[in-house]
């Protein structure tokens, strides 16, 4: 069976679990408290980063878009990266942008600063920055607004077809939604496009996740939120 | 002809500049100071980013990894990437791994702190952080190593061949070279890698590049530095 090492709140092991699921491949599933630097995990993993998924055939695959292009390659039924170079490119242009303008300005920071920052012994470790958590919360209303932008135009974020694009944007606005820090009523367009993907049935495992000591928004769980 | 938008000391447009030299691609550089938002360039890529190409059928290709994959899958003689699933996911590991662990700690804060800040208008900019610097420059003996491991155990960093993994590595490196920050002298087996990439000819423009007011360090230029 396959393996994926992942944390519930990370938004790059949920992009993992989404194409897993959206590919039918069978996989189980192991929390790992990357922070902890567990020496095991180290060495399938230098990075010390979730998601490492172990293939069927033992291949240690680290690194969300290494192993998305990996799974795409390896599973080309139900694909996900679309057909024609133009497609493909605009799917992986909003794949990096969700990574990393999304990822790193905003999903990663809510998590670390409302979750992840209480388990770090950090030097003068005095809980959540509030201006940080204000910065990000900022800038989220530009995402939202983009994915607006886009799904007014096209049926899905990067076009007519369900693609990587929507599965990495959807999966870290998910880790925000846990938190409660989507605010959707300003976003209707955006709110429709992620209302679609949330009922899709490969979506709800996530709404079982759980980390010990923070309950999800009351709204979580609703696929009519 | 193809245009590449693109800064001198970008790491990522070196990355793509590299890629097109090796593939034979004949294109045509402007450079983009970015940092401005000149309007008709924000048209061609929202994020307001370098690298964007602009290739021989009008299509417009931004991010760096989008922009990589597409060359690869459009102009497929000379592969960067790899043959075999486990060597593709272990160059697009190495490549995600340079440009975001090496990227955003290293070479992009060196860039910005030494050469871009100065020309945006920050509130309260006294020039340089010192302290960014250090840290940077501290976490950089760390990759220096990391290549080392690599180089002792494979004939390239991701294996047999010479891939997207070296020109990654090597165009992130090549900016903080330019800068002299490269500790070339306590890490033999990565300097011995980077020599064999910067006597390949498709690495020579990089050796022409100028910005106003910031000279190359003395070895730059030295084949044999």
């Amino acid at each position: 069976m396959r393996i994926l090492y992942h944390y519930p709140l990370c938004p790059y092991s949920r992009k993992i679990r989404l194409i897993l699921a959206e590919k039918k491949l069978d996989f189980t599933t192991q929390i790992e408290r990357y922070w902890e630097k567990r020496p095991e995990f180290l060495q399938l993993n230098l990075a010390g980063h979730v998601p490492v998924l172990i293939d069927l055939n033992g291949s240690v695959l680290a690194t969300s878009v290494a192993i998305a292009e990996y799974l795409e390659e390896a599973y080309p039924d139900r694909p996900l990266i679309g057909e024609g170079l133009p497609q493909r490119a605009e799917v992986r242009r909003l794949m990096a942008w969700f990574d990393e303008q999304f990822g790193h300005g905003i999903s990663k920071c809510l998590v670390f600063e409302k979750n992840i920052k209480r388990y770090m012994k950090l030097t003068g470790n005095t809980g959540p920055d509030s201006n940080a958590i204000r910065q990000a919360k900022g800038a989220l209303h530009t995402h939202l607004d983009y994915i607006s932008w886009l799904v007014d135009r096209r049926n899905w974020l990067a076009g007519d077809h369900f693609s990587l694009a929507d599965i990495t944007a959807a999966a870290h606005l998910s880790v925000i939604d846990y938190l409660g820090d989507v605010p959707w009523e300003s976003h209707s367009l955006a709110k429709e496009w992620y209302s679609r993907i949330k009922s899709r049935p490969t979506f709800r495992t996530f709404l079982q996740d759980r980390v010990p000591g923070l309950v999800p928004a009351s709204h979580y769980l609703d696929l009519d939120f």
